[in-house]
């Protein structure tokens, strides 16, 4: 478990760094204004296989984003729907099993139902650019699912819509995939059952065993915690008192009675979903190809704890792309392919864990000049859900959610104060601190990959 | 069955006119450039149902068009696949079969796989618009399905899409739905496994029983032929020598060896698809309302012969607004209401088929003269796919194909002679006429409802 | 439509005479004292497949029975599960869609659930047999379905069971398939949903196209009517003043209105199920086989209507023996193939239905002798249901059923006026009359193929 | 991991008088003449809940056995099928998702698809005893699974048949579940994928959280081995070298490079299954005990690894007997109760596995005597499969299969030496070390819970 130590400003701005871009205030953000970023982020997965094209696209104002995987040809693909609220397309064709390939994409995306735009853009954006067309053998396939990354994620409903995705995948590539919270798992979460609430992302893994490859995909948007091959858990921010190292398989074998305070799911965090892709290079029969999908999935239960909740809407897509033929020397059996991709997708769950973001710690010795405590006040905009009121009492600055939701720490029902740590840096304590940063009329909260920021409204 | 007895232009403009707008060429239009038509249509069936709003949108230059039906307030949904080649938005979450309500909108779509978008675009649109947002119970749910309408039905591959379907959305008005080739249906075709190749379209019918509303709508794009109930076929180009009435009984039970000649689907007519649903105001379970589902779509193979088949991508929704408790004086048996529904189906389906055009009679004492022979040659094209050549040849039209297909009746091995009709107008005869209009530099095949225009290329 | 009209005794006697055989009076039976009847029936379909052995075996006393279909070597299955109410064997295995052979027996039986020993010892008596065993790629593969044939279809519960099914498998014959109700459909029942209860059964036919053969069985227990190519009723007991001839089609397109007095299902009729097989000798991918199944299942409401309601558990299974390759000359589409075997299918339902039977007239000019009146009287006990007490009263013979249940015509409430017809011989008129014969202290309810045979209690 | 250290015959014996029985040499046992051992095992789960009641059913000649659950009324059923092999019966009806009690019995079975006999035995006894009976609300409704337990786990293919399942359903009583190699897990294996070949059987365990009970049962005959919460693997016959404590997961990350020399799954080894039931006493809609069906099964894969490959046959029942209601105080939220239940589900995994027989060491300075060398000599026969001659060769004793397949250690090609312990016992050494015992005429491989006795022949 990473735990969420003190830390310095140098961390924030390395990510901040990471994404070169100029990021509005969200709460000004249409879908329409809104300015695709391609294939960015730090940590990325390198591979050889240039059969399998990926691009990512993000709105860094939701933050959300889009992952679109495209294939050289088309392939053979099957699907397991497991969850208990998935979002999909054209999950049906894949279940007739027909033994040709016709699959031309898979496309993951948060924006929960509203993201499955990406699913469908990708395909019309094969036929636009004229890849595909309307002939009974070449119209494009394209099938999807998506997370949930609305909710207390974050303080907008922006979503990946069809300009992002079909940015996407028309600036896919082989062979890179960026880990952690990008694309489509630019706002993902796991261990909300836990109340853990551990950013989250995306993660892949590759291996390749003689002639064979396969790459495992996943975006853990996990009600669940992300567990390691030692039984502990990724990332979560613990409760007071919470053991160390922590073990899912302790808390979870004691339930109830091993649910700590602190350790219930909120209300708002009821939706969460896994979605996840297998490829593989070797044909396979569809029963065979289907088989992979279930066992792999299956076995991500290992990995994510607990998995395939009510409270997730997960979704395995198993590819083929046929570059190699079953009885080809060096094949894998079923079985074999279907433990090792197991294992491929255990190490692509452990890769979607981003570095957590650290709280800044409050500086008692540091004073905020009255000048600056009047400029600070004022009313911030973070979307038409979400506002904040910051105003001065007795020396103090405090911070109040003034629209129809609460602003992470900052709640609707009282002000909370605002610790000073240095030069229009605040933070808020409690087990999900909350880093503020004042500048040029903006008010920005947790500064750095996951930051929303607000603008001062007119008076 | 309907026959296509020789006819005067009247019909057809009576039919243009219908729609009151200025057709692009479309070999010129872009997806970008098109503009929806909303609502259009001259036969419409009414009823009393303000939980149930209906739009359907069109793009005369395909055409194509989108059919949206949107209900008043989250209500339960099922569905049924059954098809050979269904194109799904959102069925796993209906499977999952929770008792409570959750759908928004179904959408049914032109445009194969490509139509989809137009599904995903209306919970978007529901999302843009503030009637539906990112909290986890209120995210918008659409479901959908699409029909092929490319192939041979028309000379382009313009597609429904996400415009398009907004526009359609936000234009449902309760009471009202375009009988016949309009909305998702504008370039349906059925009876292709017998060569039939009527036009076809989307149908609707309502019964009231009490305080029991059920709704019947079926986009009939089907590889069989529209059955009446006495065992008829409604719509059908026949070959020559065909029984009349034509039953599609007689025919079948005698196969093989009832198989006339003409009667061997080609290969371009491998894909078709019914896309169906069924609205009820009564509650039901999860699991008798998948019943209704499977009940009424296993019902429409009287009424389309044969159905289901691998050609066909047959999708079936049903909802139930749960307006009525089915604990409510007058409220029907799960069984009884499974029975009139289908029942209703099939008068939907009934009411699907249009008027087919009638072919033009050549004149063979109309004398084109030479310099209108002159005029009309030249290059027409239709779409980047379908181009053709208008030539004269000992004092006669002759025309060719010279893209990448054929344009109907005018094929691509050798030029086919055009008879004159009238000024500016001329036919080509056989099981499938076609009829031509030159007018300002622009050939019109088939005017009318399915027309298709080609401007002259610049020389 | 086959109306009943009155009728003479030989006709009676002569179904009688089909089956050889001493037949207990069902009161006195237990499951271990019933005597398999194998391979009975006047009418049967013949055909030549040696691949394909059918068995049949009935207890009479029910009557109840089962059909077994065993194949000459391990074929590839397909199935598809409509009904609303449908008990299984084995179905699961067949949805993976292996791509080879498995299968070993399709068992269909009456007997409701408790008829699902038929097809588990289909399996264990190829084993205990020596024809199967242990080793992983010999274990015997049985699937099965069964029909509900218990209610008021008769007045015992003799369910068909191991060794009715063993017996049958070990008399299964290549070519012959006895038609009507025999084997599994020996007390089924068609029409319930319109009050017909007319009597049913099991159809069969065969088509073979240049090398292709094909065969359809049916075991029609349905809720709705069977109904011909002509669109009419096959087999019903009318309501009175019903139109002639019926067509389902009109009475079922008015509904509600259309509905009669007396074609209302009475609440014991809540339960049918038609359970079918076709055949195919052609080999056929997976999904293509399951894709026969879907469209054959679906045509077959055609043949029945109506049909997959809440209170039918209809499943067809698909074989492929694999004997003609699919690309071997003469070989269909599957597209063809699926067409033709819908149109078997429908031949198939057509032959389930037997003769029915036929009311005695009464002869008010016979008088029964006082002493035979005397002797008549007593209890008659059908089973540990169904009692049936015949008294004299004022010189006429009246019943009254005593036990748990209504014996048809005779039921709890009130006793009923027996008419005398001859010697012996009595009548109850109706829309579904009942015929009595006493002789040897047993009263013989419906003498004939469906009979039921009370013993007089000792005084 | 339990290793498979030297022992004394003491072991062995405690097990022997577990089962007071007399067990005859299977090769002369018919199933007929098998005799039903009833509830026997030493180690028993015990709990408190009436509603359900347990019975088990061994044939001690094979051995095999039926593990049957009754309830105490009809309850709520779902399932969840997942494997690559599964034998089930009923599925169907299940999962249409009524939203009422049909189920009474869940029977669990070895003896392969034979073994489905016993599921529909259990039905057919509730009849037969006038417990359940025609009408259509109160048919018996059984579901069950199978696990294979031939191939190499014994020397015979004796399967759990009709009057074993329905002895077991009779002797249910609540409250008491044998553990370990018992019921339906009488010749179950885990650990085939890694060679490990140890013995398995059937767990169980029962929590209880305010009102809410929690039972989970599984048979764990798994192509992989059983996990605890440490990552250890529970019992296994470990290749030579094999690093101590063994994890799976560090075999399995590894994979293919981590594969061991014999750990390489037979051939023979190809066909598993696990078959499981949750159990609660909290209603929930069907959708939502189909949930936790869901989620328990995926669960698993925690405690079994790998799970859900083609070579195992997986089915997970779930049951809510109803008797609490969900808007009960103290009734836990589905999520909750699906977690609770996965963990419960562990314990039963993990509670399956017998304690496993130790190897008898070689006693280098015992003698046998040259009489006894003669006596023993001759052809045992276990089964109509399998026939093992002992001869003298040069002084020593050597055994060598002879008839259709190997006896264990014991092969076809070649004799191999048996190594003297004691009087009348010998062993053979390796990873899978075989013990012999000679007395009597008979000759008992392995003797203890699993063993084969074979009879000598007549000479």
């Amino acid at each position: 478990m990473r735990t969420l130590r003190p830390s310095v400003a140098a961390l924030l701005l390395a990510t901040i760094t990471a994404c070169p871009c100029v990021v509005h205030a969200s709460g000004t953000a249409s879908q329409e204004s809104l300015q695709p970023l391609l294939n960015v982020g730090d940590k990325k997965l390198q591979f050889d296989w240039p059969m399998l094209r990926i691009g990512t696209g993000e709105y860094a104002e939701g933050p959300t984003g889009v992952t679109v995987f495209r294939f050289g040809r088309k392939v053979m693909g099957a699907v397991d729907v497991r969850g208990g609220g998935p979002g999909t397309v054209n999950t049906d064709f894949l279940r007739l099993g027909y033994n040709y390939p016709d699959l031309d994409t898979v496309v993951f995306s948060g924006g929960s139902w509203y993201g499955l735009e990406a699913t469908t853009a990708a395909a019309t954006a094969l036929k636009d650019d004229g890849e595909r067309g309307g002939h009974w053998d070449n119209v494009a396939l394209s099938v999807g699912a998506i997370i949930y990354d609305f909710g207390d994620r974050r303080l907008n409903e922006i979503y990946p819509d069809k300009k992002l995705a079909q940015a996407a995948l028309r600036a896919a590539q082989p062979g890179v995939f960026p880990l952690g919270a990008q694309g489509a798992g630019r706002s993902a979460r796991s261990g909300q059952f836990f109340g853990c609430n551990a950013h989250s992302g995306q993660g892949g893994a590759f291996r390749q065993v003689g002639p064979v490859k396969i790459a495992a995909f996943t975006v853990v948007n996990a009600f669940g915690v992300v567990t390691d091959r030692n039984g502990h858990v990724v990332a979560c921010n613990p409760g007071e008192g919470w053991p160390k190292p922590l073990r899912p398989t302790d808390l979870l074998a004691g339930m109830p009675d091993s649910r700590k305070p602190g350790w219930q799911p909120s209300k708002e965090a009821g939706k969460n979903t896994t979605v996840s892709l297998v490829v593989v290079n070797q044909t396979l029969e569809p029963a065979l190809l289907q088989r992979i999908a279930v066992q792999v999935h299956t076995a991500m239960a290992r990995g994510i704890q607990p998995f395939a909740t009510e409270y997730d809407g997960d979704v395995l897509y198993a590819v083929s792309t046929g570059e190699l033929d079953e009885k080809d020397p060096g094949a894998l059996t079923s079985v074999d392919l279907g433990v090792i991709a197991s294992e491929v997708m255990w190490d692509a769950i452990l890769s979607s864990v981003p570095e957590q973001p650290r709280a800044l710690q409050p500086n008692k010795r540091f004073k905020v000049a009255a000048a600056d405590l009047a400029k600070y006040q004022g009313e911030y905009r973070f979307s038409e859900l979400v506002s904040v009121r910051i105003s001065e009492q007795a020396g103090k600055l405090v911070a109040q959610a003034t629209g129809a939701r609460d602003a992470f720490a900052i709640k609707k029902p009282a002000p909370v104060e605002l610790l000073p740590v240095a030069q229009g840096e605040f933070m808020v304590p409690g087990r999900y601190p909350l880093n503020l940063r004042f500048a040029d009329d903006r008010l920005t909260l947790n500064p750095g990959h996951w930051q929303q920021i607000g603008a001062k409204a007119a008076q």
